[in-house]
């Protein structure tokens, strides 16, 4: 028996260390580092090597000039894990402002084989097929990487944010005996010999969850299994879901997510200046955000663009990029609000506007002209919304358990979803949702 | 058109903001405060009547003394959800140190029928099988709904904490190809008529993403189709998992869960406070953790306890209790670790003791008495994982994707996954998982 050493481990050879100090003056040109790493490429020249080591969010060039006795410079292999002590030395050429003169380097790992696809330009050179085969080494690559270090901030900005403004995380059931908005294209699961569905939305639960927390939000998967293969559609993906009960209007939901997305850009901004710079993009301050009506919306752009006035039901993908467009050339706004859907293409549990019911108190946001999220007032009454399940010709049974709170007492409430890797991939400008999902799933993969 | 207002909803009517301007002398005696909430109980008086108003973590005397005009007390319902303004009263025998007296109420919402289960005394009186039927409602008691506080208090501990040591949040799949473990027990998915899995592990996953980030975490569902159906198990429960590169041994990882046990339980005294108290819970501070051999702990229990020593390559959890009992009463300690389980019965990537193959350089982590934690080094070299799996009987073609990691270099790491279901039934010290997870599944359960 031994008691534990609750210090041992600190992080103690991350190059952050070194980059704080630096920064902070507390270290300085010819002090001695240590630091651990991958050679994430070699350099060799006649009588030394840079060595350009990978860290967790840089890289960090290093100069190694092998002395009696010391490893030469070809028994290095790129991918070998390395810890190393060496000299800081100042260099204004280098993105850091010095690089590291090694004096001992201990290799803690090799890798068996070289790799199949070079990791160590500065973007992947090969096709999205290739990267995702390859995923746990392509990965590696900076420019790759710098997306995912993204959707970490997202999802960290959202627990944060939500957790300031009062709500209460729930895990919700992925496994479900029935679909939130009534089973069509979901994945079918063989529960102990029952058939049972993976869930296509948390809506249903996280509804029953304003009755307890009042204001609730959850991280979780959804899955959809719609055949399409576009560059904006993955079969699993995770959904960043709010739900708030006691609400006056609709408008409350979306006041709540507009200072969500003001308190993501700043964040983004400001903790992850390295990746955003690495992947060119530069996050707007939000401040105003225009909201407009459904058929408001839909008749500017048919005039501003002289389209003919298409499908008065829904928006196109074509229309919701020209939206996009308009509003920022016009109010230099990346996000609007788009309300009052129409009730054909608003699910069942969505309130219609008492001012004309064709309409729904609903919104979408779309953010650089592609819809991020879809909100709205929810149906607290009972017998509204066991109206509207019966005239949708939906069986009233199997919502048993979704009816429950609303028989016995619901404050008026609503809520909305926002797809984690749509959102991470308008906000990059990256033209395939693959890029900002670790391991995509789609109608043609489920590996790795 | 317009512009979204961002301030029109700031939870202007949570009693929290009334709470805090009390304890703060902001308000006091005789002042008027706005609250909303939905009635939990109702006393009726000859004159007036007593409203429990039921807020998201309070529940809140109000007293209610209709004028001419008013409605009658009879005519309010217990779950009527109602926003209410009145004068606050202090009062010492009340929990807040204050009441309010009702001026003006007005009923937002009101349930169709009444409660099928009484839900506003202290506690349910029902067996679980009903609560978890009547979910949505049986959850509106405080204290079944003070655990699943504590449940959103332990994410929010966890991520927090792995953020604040450097590691980066990645989301796993869940549909997959091939099993972490092997296959076993796992849910069949129909993925577009091809035959996929329900992820059991994110195991991995997160090896792979240490070779891009070092230092990953992981909060995300695992599913086992197992078909034991005890107190301690359900079949789809969410895995607080991380995993970290260049570690000079697994106690490093030992190191890094013991921090955050010690912040979990610090955060969750400070924070939630009003749930731990509802649950009669006091959480010890985290000092010193014991650790022990495998093999040494065992023999300690077989003489402490004088059992014959069975079973050699595990601990039963008859054992498990007994070693909680004996740390707690030998060292004051509610969590111990257990290290170097025999190969036998751990996974084909554990790293076994290079001064003892027969035992792994793993751990298990008890909580008062029961594994909460599995962890341990990884195996990263290449040929040494080609060579387990094979001797193992595994097909390796099932895992090329796994072993791709290894085969292009990988730093010694490890990591651990905590059931964060089983974390907080053992923190609370509750008999049934089931009370501590919002919508469980189980052999019998995928409802509501």
């Amino acid at each position: 028996m031994k008691m534990l050493d609750f210090n041992r481990y600190t992080g103690q050879y991350d190059i952050e260390s070194v980059i704080g100090g630096f920064e902070s003056g507390a270290l300085s040109d010819g002090d001695s580092v240590e630091v651990e790493g991958m050679i994430h490429r070699i350099r060799a020249m006649k009588s030394f090597a840079f060595f350009v080591l990978r860290t967790q969010r840089n890289l960090v060039q290093c100069v190694y000039e092998p002395k009696e006795g010391q490893k030469p410079v070809s028994e290095f292999n790129e991918e070998d894990s390395v810890r190393l002590r060496g000299k800081l030395v100042k260099d204004a050429r280098s993105a850091l402002g010095f690089e590291i003169h090694i004096s001992d380097i201990k290799v803690l790992s090799s890798p068996a084989e070289n790799l199949p696809i070079v990791i160590n330009k500065k973007k992947l050179d090969c096709n999205v097929d290739i990267k995702l085969d390859y995923r746990p080494v392509s990965l590696r690559n900076p420019h790759e990487r710098a997306a995912l270090r993204i959707v970490d901030g997202i999802i960290n900005a959202f627990r944060t944010f939500m957790h300031s403004e009062g709500f209460t995380e729930f895990v919700p059931p992925k496994i479900v005996s029935a679909g939130a908005e009534g089973g069509a294209d979901m994945f079918e699961v063989d529960y102990f010999g029952e058939k049972a569905l993976l869930n296509q939305s948390p809506q249903m639960y996280k509804q029953m969850m304003v009755g307890v927390f009042k204001k609730v939000f959850t991280v979780a998967p959804v899955f959809r299994a719609e055949k399409h293969s576009t560059t904006r559609h993955i079969n699993e993906f995770e959904g960043l879901d709010f739900e708030m009960g006691f609400i006056d209007s609709f408008e409350d939901i979306m006041a709540v997510e507009a200072r969500f997305m003001k308190y993501m850009f700043e964040y983004l901004s400001r903790e992850y200046a390295p990746e955003l710079s690495e992947l060119g993009v530069a996050l707007p301050e939000i401040n105003d955000i225009p909201q407009f009506k459904f058929m408001e919306i839909k008749e500017i752009i048919a005039g501003e663009y002289n389209r003919e006035f298409r499908n008065p039901n829904d928006l196109d993908p074509e229309e919701e990029r020209l939206i996009g467009e308009y509003v920022m050339n016009k109010y230099s706004s990346p996000l609007v609000f788009i309300t009052h859907y129409p009730s054909k293409k608003r699910p069942f549990y969505a309130m219609d506007d008492p001012e004309d019911p064709k309409y729904t108190l609903s919104f979408d946001l779309l953010l650089n002209g592609s819809e991020v999220t879809t909100g709205g007032q929810r149906i607290h009454d009972y017998n509204m919304q066991l109206e509207k399940i019966n005239k949708r010709g939906m069986d009233a049974e199997e919502f048993k358990d979704f009816l429950m709170m609303h028989k016995y007492g619901m404050p008026p409430h609503g809520g909305l979803g926002i797809g984690l890797e749509r959102l991470a991939m308008k906000l990059l400008g990256v033209d395939n949702i693959r890029t900002v999902t670790a391991f995509p799933r789609d109608i043609g993969r489920i590996n790795p």
